[in-house]
């Protein structure tokens, strides 16, 4: 954690993620103004002494950093551009956006260019390590854009994570995430199969999760959330519905780009599956129903 | 590691995995017998001090443990019951025939039964951890059978594994190591899909790997093998024509289970793409280049 005072921090998108990691600004020491649509969900914050802003431009007026958490693309471009007060319209010269969310790459390109013509910079910079992390402070945080708008904006992402990545350019940080995205999901779905074969072939599940996990086939899913799928708990860290939004924005920058891939691919269609299925609004273990569902299981 | 003067041990299959496995077995302490198909591969374990014997038969009438590690389901039925001089012909009653290699759960019930006329076990014990974990004693070692004769057999096992997990009756062990080809096997794929977009995004490789492995999409694969994937090196620590026999051996098992496994299948037919295209000896990461051969990459 860092403490600077100078830079004077706005949070727009209170959800989960958003309010655990404007928390942590408030908690580094840094001024900080928040927005959220509904009301409510301002509150915990302006009792921790948060300013509360009527609009996302009034927010940026009175912010060095603004940094955004919402859902999809269609969010970032009408809270940042294109919505009647949307921070373009109160941004000061030299501010920088910083944008959490994980949406389509092509995003950074359009905020760059339009908050450029305002003096004020952008960087995609979308994170990594679910609800647990945003508390804990340990997101890994994967930016693209500006070198020297990273530098400056460093101290308030190191109040929010623990890794943090300057990937390239704008829009590096955004395809970072889809990559990310595209690893967890198969592993996910490794995870799934492998105790459906252990499962159907009366193998001690807590053995087979066990033996796995600690060789080269292990992963951070397997270690953390295969458990929950022999256990049947669904409570979700991060929703299907995220999951699989995410693999379809994995998708489609691959089909901009003419990159096949077919381990994304089938990753989506499962976690359509589970969506389909009913499993929306349950943690992304519950993949493990979809891949049951398949057959007896 | 641990010593124990009192069991001899046997060692059948001294590939790149048996003769480190059976090296580590002789540091321990124990008694050492070797067999080969080829001779010459007993010659480094020879002067180093272990007894070469000239069948299975003869290795198993010298051996209170007998070890085997060998490729295919017809070499393991065909060293340990079925050849002239096979190890069946001269085990000795109470004995124990711990087999290594990556095989179909069936071969288990076999050996189990026929030992068993012999008053001796037998333990499915495949280990996953390369080339490095077998010269290092650090293997993961997943074992099937008899609770009892695991127990008698672990002083052997420890010597060359750091986890040693008992998975259930016979078959279990074998089992639990094709669920682990199957996470290792997908998370490879998923390591070459993320290098894929991310190079064709032009976003800076290994900054995307560090971002990744960082957080929860993080996976061993990745860790070790996505940078060799980047960097062309295609060096083998476990072939590919070794995986795509794993992942066949799954399926096949998935095929006898009625489970269906969409992933599995999948990176069966990913790998079985690189073994077609020439890289069936290289290591597993130029599965990559399957990957980036079904666009323009």
């Amino acid at each position: 954690m860092t403490t600077d005072g100078d830079i004077r921090v706005g949070f727009i998108g209170l959800g989960i993620m958003g309010s655990a990691m404007a928390e942590n600004c408030l908690q580094a020491g840094f001024p900080l103004t928040v927005y959220n649509r509904t009301l409510d969900k301002t509150k915990p914050l302006r009792q921790a002494g948060a300013a509360v802003a009527d609009s996302p431009a009034e927010l940026a007026e009175a912010s060095d950093v603004v940094c955004v958490c919402v859902t999809a693309s269609e969010d970032v471009l009408s809270v940042v551009l294109d919505a009647e007060n949307a921070v373009i319209s109160g941004v000061r010269p030299g501010a920088i956006v910083v944008d959490h969310s994980t949406v389509a790459p092509s995003v950074a390109g359009r905020c760059t260019k339009e908050l450029a013509g305002k003096q004020a910079g952008f960087l995609d910079a979308p994170v990594s390590g679910g609800d647990v992390g945003a508390r804990e402070g340990t997101l890994s945080i994967m930016v693209g854009g500006d070198r020297e708008h990273f530098d400056r904006s460093l101290p308030v992402l190191e109040a929010m994570g623990k890794t943090i990545t300057h990937c390239g350019g704008h829009g590096a940080g955004y395809t970072v995430k889809l990559c990310n995205q595209i690893c967890g999901g198969l592993h996910l779905i490794a995870a799934a199969e492998a105790i459906r074969l252990a499962e159907a072939s009366g193998v001690d599940l807590s053995a087979m999760l066990k033996a796995v996990s600690s060789g080269a086939a292990g992963s951070w899913m397997l270690s953390n959330l295969a458990p929950k799928m022999v256990g049947g708990d669904y409570r979700p860290g991060f929703f299907v519905d995220y999951q699989l939004k995410d693999l379809h924005l994995a998708a489609q920058a691959a089909h901009e780009l003419s990159v096949p891939l077919p381990g994304a691919a089938l990753a989506e269609t499962v976690f359509r599956c589970a969506s389909a299925q009913g499993h929306g609004r349950d943690g992304t273990q519950a993949v493990y129903e979809a891949i049951r569902r398949l057959g007896n299981g």
